[in-house]
């Protein structure tokens, strides 16, 4: 029954495979309502889920849709980012990795709440196409190697359902749920590695390190489960990731990466990082040796013709890219060094600014954000410019000290 | 934000009155969703309520509907049972007390699960109707001092949605929505004094001394700040309550006990005890001389009397009130002592066999349910008689030994 199940993990009690399927089989099949579904959720994210528990899910997960597999030359590397604010390195990554060699086919999300979905920034270039069918997916990654779409209508459909609900319901945070959502994705998807980019800090779905190393752990043993090699690194997310938030700015910013004039900042490091671990699994060659490879991709200029060449095949203009006319710059209160700049106070200004979504159906403004001038750990001058707010309409934007903290 | 307030109920926080009363009458106005109610009363069943929310939320419910007001001679006294298995307390309760000159009115709900509701129990009796309006209740509380009706519309409206959404999500074990959900009703309906009939037990929604006392405690508190004299007497729910189970059938067994049939079981002691507690508050007298006038009332009659008054005046045939034809014997399988009789495996039995609902549009037999021939303690001999089946349809009952044990 229905309510055996909900109470069962209202107590803290473990669910079989079975109790687990019927019960999520059965909302998929509208058997099982939204309100008890969420019940259920929120007992999950309160009482957790087991080890075996998560395993189970994902399978179910899984089953729920088709597993795709492309018959490619060379090896498919896919990569996924937890989330976070000024979150651009699947834009950066994936062309330098595609340079290389590796093919990359990346299914990825729309944003909600706080952090940009990659998809969104994507469609900030006039004339991006996200919705590719199968065919084209496949047509693309043979041509270039390169291909990121938002997810197709039968990949793991109960994931879709299930996600909806947990956002609009606080049952968001539970690492069994979150472990279960990124692997069965990434599972169908049909690649044959993954790199996961875990995210910690108060910008971040996950904010402390004990959560951060359980849900890397549970993700890599799903990833033997189903024989695929998974890397998983945690990188920090108090601090937005580069100088631009925003969709528009970011690929700005992303473009400015590929071209080399962005250098020595975490957002570079992360991206190197993220690159070399994916080119390392993809053609079985050291984290030092696929390092090389990736600063020749850049310095060679390789790496920026993907990124034209991919924007091209799927259809968008990257020279009609436009941001907000209309601009407020941000000044330093006081001189000194710069010790936090709050990625949470951030993700919230640029929601407020329009660049997110706080429901479903909200439109984003692609042309909003903000620009950094400086970095943690730089030292500025009374009156020095500290970030440029790319704004569509007046607003008070709240004491500057909560942004950005100089002492 | 909707989500924010439930993400504040997941991690344990206290939640505010303004955050309490946004969220439950966004709830009534349409504003919050099923599935997100269910997923805050998920978060509440498992992370608790501090007694100043549980007073916020009675005050909420209590201000979502009318607060009725009646201008009777004498007292008017409500009673509230938790409910349980062959608990007709009600049906013997309330015309004793009536025919000592205490005023009973009485808003009962439907069985849900196994507990069977009082309201379900008076319409197995043909023609009797529940849906009184507030002038009909007024006019017979005048002529006779006793009326049972279904809760009329408009008093605690939320309450009614709540309710039936924790039924279906799992959410009902929660002292602190209990506490509030039935005391909003009892003040609401306006009478000076209430006695809570607390079941404790495997066959209650209660099932231990701790959550017992607890929920004692809140109730009483709660009439406090109302106003109301609020007594509330534990008793025990292990065992069903008297012989018989089933609507129809409960209904005779009142009756027997109302004409002095039926003496010294377990159900009669709580009767007397109830009826004793509310003459007591009724009319400020002790409770010994109270029982004196409760064992009065039926011997003289007029307890019994007051019961046919009762139903004729809200339009009840008692003379055509019929059980099933088909019945089932079931014997002991052994000769001893009877050291259990399951409640809750009765309960289940009893909706098994027609005579409860497990959905909201379940229709009841009413003629079906279960006669037990023996009380807990009482000695039997292999082959005895244990009980009758009043039964529609052919079905396997389970072993008996998991509803009566015989040592």
């Amino acid at each position: 029954m229905i309510v055996d199940i909900i109470n069962k993990k209202r107590l803290g009690e473990e669910l079989s495979f079975v109790e687990l399927r019927d019960f999520f089989e059965g909302y998929l099949d509208g058997k099982i309502a939204d309100y008890q579904m969420s019940s259920l959720l929120m007992a999950i994210c309160i009482n957790g889920l087991t080890d075996e528990e998560v395993y189970a899910l994902t399978k179910i997960f899984i089953d729920s849709g088709d597993v795709l597999n492309y018959k490619l030359n060379g090896p498919i590397v896919d990569k996924h980012s937890t989330g976070g604010i000024g979150d651009k390195t699947t834009l950066i990554v994936a062309p330098i990795v595609a340079a290389c060699g590796v093919n990359v086919i990346k299914m990825s999300g729309r944003g909600l709440g706080y952090t940009g979905g990659t998809i969104d920034k994507l469609e900030s270039i006039p004339g991006f196409r996200v919705d590719l069918s199968e065919k084209e997916i496949l047509k693309q990654a043979k041509d270039i190697g390169i291909v990121v779409s938002s997810q197709t209508a039968n990949l793991v459909p109960m994931d879709k359902m299930i996600y909806a609900l947990r956002d609009v319901t606080g049952t968001v945070s539970s690492i069994g749920l979150i472990a279960s959502s990124i692997m069965s994705k990434k599972i169908a998807s049909g690649a044959d590695s993954i790199v996961i980019d875990l995210k910690v800090g108060n910008g971040a779905l996950i904010s402390n390190m004990k959560d951060a190393n359980k849900l890397k752990e549970l993700m890599i043993e799903i990833g033997k489960i189903y024989n695929k090699e998974v890397s998983v690194i945690i990188s920090d997310m108090n601090t937005p990731l580069g100088y631009n938030i925003g969709n528009a700015l970011e690929v700005q910013e992303a473009m400015d990466v590929l071209r080399g004039r962005e250098e020595n900042t975490h957002l570079v490091e992360v991206c190197y990082d993220l690159a070399s671990e994916m080119i390392s699994l993809g053609k079985k060659i050291s984290k030092k040796e696929a390092l090389i490879e990736v600063k020749n991709s850049i310095d060679s200029g390789l790496a920026y013709g993907k990124f034209l060449d991919f924007v091209k095949s799927q259809g968008g203009n990257i020279n009609k890219l436009k941001v907000s006319k209309k601009t407020k710059n941000i000044r330093a209160y006081k001189s000194g060094k710069i010790t936090k700049i709050d990625a949470l106070e951030f993700g919230k200004l640029s929601v407020k600014l329009g660049a997110g979504r706080t429901k479903l159906d909200d439109k984003i403004d692609y042309g909003v954000g903000i620009k950094l001038n400086k970095q943690l750990g730089d030292s500025v001058k009374r009156g020095e410019l500290l970030a440029t707010l790319y704004i569509n309409k007046d607003m008070r934007i709240k004491s500057v000290k909560e942004l950005i903290e100089i002492n």
